[in-house]
């Protein structure tokens, strides 16, 4: 019965309900699985927990399943697992499949390569169309996608391709070398992943093809798979920008766990802001001569480091997904600032007014309305500028623009704030008596 | 020449150079491509731009660009004209394609109805594969996907789904029936697209056939448009998260009007932060007695709101993602809150103690250092609990939790950390004197 409802289901539901339950049961439900949907469960699982499983599995069993999996899945899993429990498995596996497996674990699982599975279908340009499907039909239960056909010479380089949707169309009696197209876009085997994403994303490719320097295939990249980097790569950089970088979301980790892996995250961009916001308290100790004579003075202090940080992240969150878009290039990076600087300076103009004029009549004193209102002014104005240049400037010199984060940015505008603040304060003290 | 080079290219890399050029050129290249690349150029255009260039166009020539298009790109790029043109453009379609353009132009943008197109490719049951791929290979020209084909039943309802790889490897007199998958993962027209993208990804979808409340099939959405919707559903959360929601990255837009879009999207939020910094003063002004008598004690102002502000951001950009990515489920609100606040207790023991030390060697106070390190350890224990809380409270009624952004936290994390620190103050003003 169990069985039955199984096999209603989709593996990767199957895969969920396997993570809420103990090891007996989950070892019980995967024993109930024949090995194909057994590999596409192992899949889906996290990694560890698919690693675990599989190695309870007595030897016979874990080959089968292992037999199934794709060979980017399966180079996955074994990764995880130690030197000798990969060898012990790769083992199992026939000898053709063992060497791709070992070849894909070699590459960085950030890259192309590390994305890409060997199970594509490859034909020469001189069989027809006819003969094309049933290469096709023949190769399709192992294949990773058939819905795009790889055209190849001799020396195993990529000279076209054809989709299915065009070989079923075609007279079948064409030669293939006279349908496919032959500009392939394509993709080196060491390309970082985000590019591979951008540029699956821009054609709308279903598969993209990986070479090497040579031009000779060595393997595709699903869409489903770069559909997993997009979303890696959003996370990252929300955390880079909350400077929460490295605090990923492991379902399986332990509550204590967690909560270590989150100050190990946090603690180092925590530890430079409080420096910065030592500096800052500097700052205002070179000024205390000023508040001691005018105490007011303090109570501006929260607003304008406040909102010197939220502009600051606004515009700096702003030119780091512009920076990930591609919608900021290298040449418009002085259009970029001074627009943003004249964001800041139309929002410090206006903010500034509203603020300076409250302070005044608050305090009863025009003087301090003056002083907070053009301080808000320069702080809005430089907040805003800092904001877009550090990222750009990051860019440049080669440094994740999203480590110009909330943090960064934030402290480093506290403290330039806090000079503007102080400058001003110090200059007009004597009408602020 | 150009026709040639042009030729080589894929749409996308066409309308890229489109949108470098002036008008006339923009004319001229569009002037040289064939109806079928000219629509699909059209579809990658900024859709503003793309009803420009047809507007410019005759009517048999935009009828027979109109015709080719994909009927959801359709829909969309008709979307952006007047009534007027919209129904002089329809008009240009045949009868049938016209219904269903106009159909799809009713859904919302951002649910399931918005992002589907009618282009599918549905067979009956008690058909044999062979003639599912001979229906296949007719329609092929003018379907979305032919990857995947659905099984409807007289009254239009979805019975189950086949893939073109499994409609290839079958045997060719097989019914349809007996091979098809009878469970179809499908999505309810008015499901919000965030929802339909996280069906996508789960299940590793090529396509998804979108139903009506009746299970009747009314269309298909692809996998490249999901990845649209991933890519603008996670622009939308960083916006959100930095307070900088609606400025969009508007290509077309001219330097100006994307200072004042940037404007109009910021003003408001700052707005909000700079009514928070001035209760921020007000709070300080209750404790101007103190700051008169200890002026150090408004050094370490910056240091407390700096660090607050960071923590509550990092704690409520790590909640929001945990939410969006489905990690944090409404039955276990109360332990990831206790978690956070742990981490918020843990970094405030380890920084308050640094903190503590430093303010009282630098101002020769220990009990100086003692209050302004109390006030860190409160300050941080608030601040991560406060950036957990507030977007599970949001998701809870129902405003999205992304709201819970780092200008609205850190704003409110800035008052209750100087109430602590004013708390302390005053208790312990005795000893600081
Ligand atoms: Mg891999
Ligand atoms: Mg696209
Ligand atoms: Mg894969
Ligand atoms: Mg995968
Ligand atoms: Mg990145
Ligand atoms: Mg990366
Ligand atoms: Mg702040
Ligand atoms: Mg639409
Ligand atoms: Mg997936
Ligand atoms: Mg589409
Ligand atoms: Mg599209
Ligand atoms: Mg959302
Ligand atoms: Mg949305």
């Amino acid at each position: 019965k169990a069985k039955t409802f199984l096999n209603d289901l989709q593996p990767v539901d199957i895969a969920e309900i396997i993570e809420e339950l103990e090891l007996k049961e989950q070892q019980w439900i995967l024993s109930l699985l024949d090995s194909e949907t057994a590999a596409l469960v192992l899949n889906e699982l996290d990694p560890e927990l698919g690693g675990e499983l599989l190695g309870h599995l007595n030897e016979e069993r874990a080959g089968e399943i292992l037999e199934e999996m794709s060979f980017d899945d399966a180079a996955d899993l074994l990764s995880e697992l130690s030197d000798q429990e990969q060898n012990k498995y790769l083992e199992l596996l026939e000898s053709e499949d063992q060497q791709d497996v070992r070849e894909l674990m070699t590459y960085r699982e950030d890259t192309a390569g590390g994305l890409m599975t060997t199970e594509y279908v490859a034909v020469r340009e001189d069989i027809t169309a006819a003969r094309a499907i049933e290469v096709l039909r023949e190769i399709a239960p192992d294949a990773e996608t058939v819905y795009y056909v790889y055209v190849i010479n001799l020396k195993n380089q990529l000279v076209g391709v054809i989709s299915l949707r065009e070989l079923i169309i075609a007279n079948p009696d064409s030669l293939i070398r006279d349908i496919m197209r032959r500009k392939v876009v394509s993709v080196p085997v060491d390309m970082d992943q985000e590019e591979v994403a951008r540029i699956v994303t821009k054609y709308n490719f279903l598969a993209v093809p990986v070479i090497d320097h040579d031009n000779s295939l060595l393997g595709i990249i699903t869409v489903d798979d770069v559909i997993d980097v997009i979303h890696e790569e959003a996370a990252e950089d929300l955390y880079r920008l909350a400077g929460a970088a490295g605090e990923e979301e492991e379902e399986e980790e332990e509550f204590f766990q967690r909560i270590f892996a989150s100050l190990k995250a946090r603690l180092p961009w925590l530890f430079i802001t409080m420096l910065g916001g030592l500096v800052s308290g500097r700052v205002l100790s070179g000024f205390s001569e000023q508040i001691d004579a005018v105490v007011a003075l303090a109570f501006f202090i929260p607003l304008l480091t406040g909102m010197g940080g939220n502009v600051g992240t606004q515009s700096s969150t702003v030119t780091v997904r512009g920076i990930a878009t591609g919608q900021i290039k290298e040449d418009q990076i002085f259009t970029v600032v001074l627009r943003e600087s004249l964001v800041g300076a139309a929002i410090g103009s206006i903010l500034g007014l509203i603020v300076g004029v409250i302070a005044s009549v608050w305090q009863q004193k025009p003087m301090l309305g003056i002083v907070v209102g053009l301080a808000m002014l320069g702080n809005m104005l430089t907040a805003a500028t800092m904001g877009t240049l550090v990222p750009l400037i990051f860019r440049r010199i080669g440094i994740d623009p999203a480590v110009a984060s909330a943090p960064f940015i934030s402290t480093a505008i506290d403290i330039t704030g806090l000079l503007i603040y102080s400058t001003l304060a110090t200059l007009l003290i004597a009408y602020l008596l």
